[in-house]
C-alpha cells in the first residue's frame, strides 16, 4: 500500500466519505488511490474557489468534514477565499494538497511555493507528511483537528513521493474527537442573573444555538424573561421558518444596527463575540453595544449550545412551551419584479426543509419578514464576506442533502466570481434553482462609496461599481454550462418560474432582471 | 487632500498610468480619487485572478508595473495564483490592497484576516501603511520595490482610514530604482572560456535576454563559437520568429528535455537557473543536468542581460553577423482539424508583432516549429505552472499595446479558471482572439498518471479528469460575455475563421473541437 492508499483509507475510517477535487500532476496517485480503496464520493470542481466552497457547504449541512484536494500553493491560493468564509462559519474541512516530492522543492520549479505560508491564515491546523509511513496518521489527525469544536480547516500537505512511496503495514485507528462541553456554572448563573433583570437584555447567538432544537430552548427563557433573541446578519446555518422560534437579525446598515441596539441592557454571548460592524465607517463606532450595556460571555463557538442553553433553561426553571412562529406565507405579488415581488414568491413557494443560501447582497435585504412564515428551512449565510460563496456552497449543500431543495439567491456581481459551480451542479444533477439578480452593478459599493464619505463619484469610479458594457447574458451563460435557465422581467413571470422550479428537480437558473 | 488621493497623485507621479482593480468598501476612498486626481487608467475585472493576471501580461509587454486593487485578505487571496506566475515571469507589480480602518482590525468583524501573511508567499515587498501622512511615501517606495531588477511584486496595504484621513501637503518625490549591472568581468572569462573550449556549451537563457537585441548578439556568440542557445518551456516574453536567432526549447516531457541536454559540456545561464524536471517522477532525477556536464552562472534574472551578453561579445570577439531566423510562414492544411494544421494556420497567420500568449498546455506541445519562420511575435507562457494565467494575461498584454494583435492559445480546462477575462475584453474592446482547445478533459493529467506511475484509472479517477457530462458550450459562454465565437471542426473552417479574426479588430473566440 503507498502513501496515497493508505491516506484515502484513513479518512474513510475517520469518516470522511466525500472529498471535492480539482486535481493535479502532484495528486495523480491521490486520484488513482480513490478506485482502489473505494467509499469515498468525488466531485470535481472546475476552479478551487468552487472546490473550498462545496466543502463548506457540505459541512454547514453535514455537521462533518469533507475532504478538498487541492494542487500545490496556487491551487490552495485559488481556494482561499471560500476557506475564509468557512473559517469564518465554523465549518470543518480537511485539506489535501499535494506538493512537489521532498527532495523536488529545493529546486525551485516553476510552481514551487510557500503552500504552508499560504495556508496559515486560513488553517486552524497544518502539517506537510515527512514521508509515505506518516501519512495515514497525519490524516487521522487532520480529521480530528477538523472535527474538534465546532469545526476546523485542517490543511494536510502531501509531497508526492510521500504518496508513491511504500506507506508499511501500520493502519493508524481514527483520532477521537474531544467532546464539546457546556458552560461554567457561575456563567449560567450570571447570564440568568440578567435575563431575571428585568432590563432589556439580548441573547445574541450563532453557531449550534441557531438549530431548531435550541432555538426552542431559547424561546422558552425569552417566555420566561421577555428577553429577544438576536443573531448578526450573517450565520452558517440558520432554522428558520415555521415551527421555530423568532430570532432578530441584527441589519447589515450600522444606523439601522445602532437602532435596534440602543436601549439593550445586557447581551448574553452564545457562539459569538459582541456585535460589530462589519467594515469601519467615518464617525461610526465599530462596536455596535450601546453604553451601559452589559456583555456576558456565556459560551463561546466550541461549546455544546445545547447544553448550555439546557442549563440556562433550568437555572431559569423556563420550562413553558416558547411561541414558534406560525405557518402563514406570503401572497404573491403582481406586475413589477420588485424585490418585494421576489421575496413574497420566495416565502410562498419555499418548499418544506428548503435549504437557503443567500448571497443576494443588496437585493435580499428584505427578504426576512416574507420568509418569517414560511415553511420550516435552514438559511445559510456570507459568514466572511468574501464574495463569490453562494453558487459552490448552495452545490454542497444539495450534495449532502440530495432529498432537500436548495435556493440560492445570489447577485450577479457575486455569481462571477466562482461562475464554475454551475457546471459541477449540472454534472452531478443537484436539485439546486439559483435566482440571479441582474442589477448589473456591485449595487453595495455604490451605496458604500457615500456611507464611507467618499463623495459623488465620478465616471471612473462608477465604471468600476457597474457591471453593464458588456451585459451579461446570464441564460446563454448558465445554459453553456449545462444548467438550464430562464428569464423574469414580471412578478408573474417570476411566479410561474419558481412554481416550476420549485416542482421539478435539477439545476435551473432564474435570471431576475431588476 | 486624504490619503487615497496622495497615493493616486503619487503612483501617477511615479509612472504608473494603469490600475486593475476589483474593489470593495474599503477601497472606495481610492476609486473616488482616480476621478479627483486624473492620469489612472483603470479597468475592471470581474474576479481577482483576472486582475493580478492581467496586471502581469501588461508587465510583461510594457517592462513596468500596473497597479492592482484588491479588497482585504480574500480578494487578495483570490489574486494569489496569477501573481505566483508574474513573480515567476519577474514581472512587476504593485498591489494596493485595502484592509478595515486600523482601530477596527481588533474587532475581528466577518472580512478581517492576515493580509500581510496571505501576500507574504508572493510578494518580493510588503508594507501596512500606519497613517494617511505615510501612504504618499509608502506608495513610492512600492512602485521603486515593483521596478527594481527585472521586475517584483510589491503589496501595499492600505487600511480605509489611511485613505480617508487628512494626508497633509507632503508630496513625496518618486524614488529612483537602482540601475542593473553587467555581470562581473570573471564571469565573463569563464563563460567566454567554456565558449572557446570547443566543447558542447549552451547559453541557457530567460528574462532580458530573450528579446531581439539580445538574442542577436547571443546569435553572434554561436556564430563565432558553434554554441547552442536554449531557454526553459516557459518564459515570460521570448521574441521569435524571422529576423530573430534561434533558440532550442527544453521541452516539458522530462525523456525529452534529458535527450536534449545529454550531451552537454558546459551550461552558461543568463537570467536562469540550471534545467530542472518541471515535477518529479519515480525514477527520474529532478535537475536536467548531464553528469560531467559544468554550470557557470554568468547572470541572475536581475542583471542587464544586455550588457552582459555584449561584453561576452566583445570578450570573445565576436561581432560578425549573426545568423537569423528567415521568414518562410507554412502551408496551411487541409481535411482533419488535427494539432498540425491549427500550428500550420498560427504559423502562417500570425501578423507582423503579434503577441501569442499561450496556455494550450498539451495541444500546444508541437507549436513551435510551425511558427519559428512565422513573422517576427512575442511568446509569453505559463512561467508559474498554475494554469488561468492566458485569457488574463492576453487581456493585459492587449491593453498595453493596443496597436498589436493578441493570440491567446488556450486549454479548455485552463480556460475555465478565469473565464471572467472574456468580459474585460469585450468590454475594453481589446483586440485579442483566443483559440480555445476543446477536449473536454485535463489531457495533461491522463499522461500524468502514467508518467508518475499512479497505474490505469478507475472510473472514479477518470472523472477527475474529464470534462464531458456535461459539455462546456464554449460559444455560449463566450457569447454571454459580449465576445462573439465560432466553431471550427475542420481545418478549412479553422483557416477561414482565422483569417478573419486577424483581419478584424476586436475581441473573438475560436471553439476548436479535438
Amino acid at each position: 500500500m503507498n502513501g496515497a492508499e493508505s491516506l484515502v483509507r484513513t479518512l474513510v475510517r475517520s469518516g470522511i466519505d466525500t472529498s471535492f477535487t480539482n486535481p493535479g500532476t502532484s495528486e495523480m496517485h491521490f486520484v488513482a488511490a480513490l478506485d482502489r480503496i473505494g467509499g469515498m464520493r468525488c466531485v470535481l470542481g472546475l476552479f478551487e474557489g468552487v472546490v473550498t466552497g462545496m466543502a463548506d457547504g457540505y459541512a454547514r449541512m453535514m455537521d462533518r468534514p469533507a475532504a478538498t484536494l487541492l494542487h500545490l500553493g496556487p491551487g490552495f491560493g485559488n481556494g482561499i477565499a471560500n476557506l475564509h468564509n468557512a473559517r469564518k462559519a465554523h465549518s470543518g474541512i480537511v485539506n489535501i494538497v499535494g506538493d512537489h516530492a521532498t527532495y523536488h522543492v529545493r529546486h525551485n520549479a516553476p510552481l514551487t511555493a510557500d503552500i504552508e505560508g499560504l495556508a496559515r491564515p486560513v488553517s486552524h491546523w497544518i502539517r506537510t507528511s515527512p514521508s509515505a509511513r506518516d501519512v495515514a496518521r497525519d490524516g487521522a489527525r487532520a480529521v480530528q483537528a477538523a472535527r474538534t469544536g465546532a469545526g476546523r480547516i485542517a490543511t494536510l500537505i502531501l509531497p508526492a513521493d510521500t504518496a508513491w512511496n511504500e506507506a508499511g503495514s501500520d493502519d493508524p485507528a481514527p483520532v477521537p474527537v474531544p467532546r464539546r462541553t457546556g458552560a461554567a456554572a457561575d456563567a449560567i448563573r450570571t447570564a440568568a442573573g440578567a435575563l431575571a433583570s428585568g432590563e432589556n437584555t439580548l441573547i445574541h447567538m450563532t453557531g449550534r444555538a441557531l438549530r431548531e432544537d435550541a432555538l426552542r430552548l431559547a424561546g422558552q427563557i425569552r417566555s420566561k424573561t421577555g428577553c429577544r433573541l438576536s443573531c448578526m446578519t450573517a450565520n452558517a446555518r440558520w432554522q428558520r421558518g415555521a415551527g421555530r422560534a423568532y430570532v432578530e437579525r441584527i441589519q447589515y446598515p450600522v444606523d439601522v444596527a445602532l437602532r435596534q441596539l440602543h436601549d439593550v441592557r445586557h447581551i448574553i454571548l452564545v457562539g459569538t463575540d459582541a456585535p460589530v460592524a462589519f467594515f469601519a465607517y467615518p464617525d461610526r463606532p465599530s462596536v455596535l453595544v450601546p453604553e451601559g450595556c452589559r456583555v456576558h460571555r456565556l459560551a463561546d463557538i466550541n461549546h455544546d449550545h445545547l447544553a448550555v442553553l439546557q442549563s440556562l433553561v433550568d437555572e431559569l426553571d423556563a420550562h413553558d412551551a416558547p411561541e414558534l412562529e406560525n405557518r402563514d406565507p406570503p401572497d404573491l405579488a403582481t406586475g413589477a419584479l420588485t424585490t418585494e415581488a421576489i421575496a413574497r414568491a420566495l416565502g410562498h413557494h419555499m418548499p418544506e426543509n428548503a435549504i437557503l443560501v443567500d448571497e443576494s447582497v443588496t437585493s435580499g435585504r428584505g427578504f426576512m419578514p416574507f420568509t418569517r412564515n414560511a415553511a420550516p428551512h435552514d438559511w445559510l449565510a456570507l459568514t466572511g464576506g468574501s464574495i463569490g460563496y453562494g453558487l459552490p456552497c448552495a452545490t454542497g449543500a444539495a450534495l449532502a442533502c440530495p432529498d432537500r431543495k436548495v435556493i440560492c439567491t445570489e447577485g450577479d456581481g457575486s455569481a462571477m466570481y466562482t461562475i464554475q459551480a454551475l457546471w459541477t451542479q449540472a454534472r452531478e444533477g443537484c436539485d439546486v434553482v439559483t435566482i440571479l439578480f441582474n442589477n448589473r452593478s456591485y449595487a453595495i459599493l455604490k451605496g458604500e462609496l457615500a456611507n464611507v464619505g467618499a463623495g459623488n463619484p465620478g465616471r471612473t469610479a462608477l465604471d468600476m461599481l457597474d457591471l453593464d458594457r458588456p451585459d451579461l447574458d446570464w441564460c446563454q451563460l448558465a445554459g453553456s454550462m449545462g444548467v438550464p435557465a430562464t428569464r423574469a422581467t414580471t412578478a408573474e413571470e417570476f411566479n410561474g418560474q419558481m412554481a416550476r422550479a420549485v416542482a421539478e428537480p435539477g439545476p435551473r437558473l432564474i435570471e431576475v432582471v431588476l
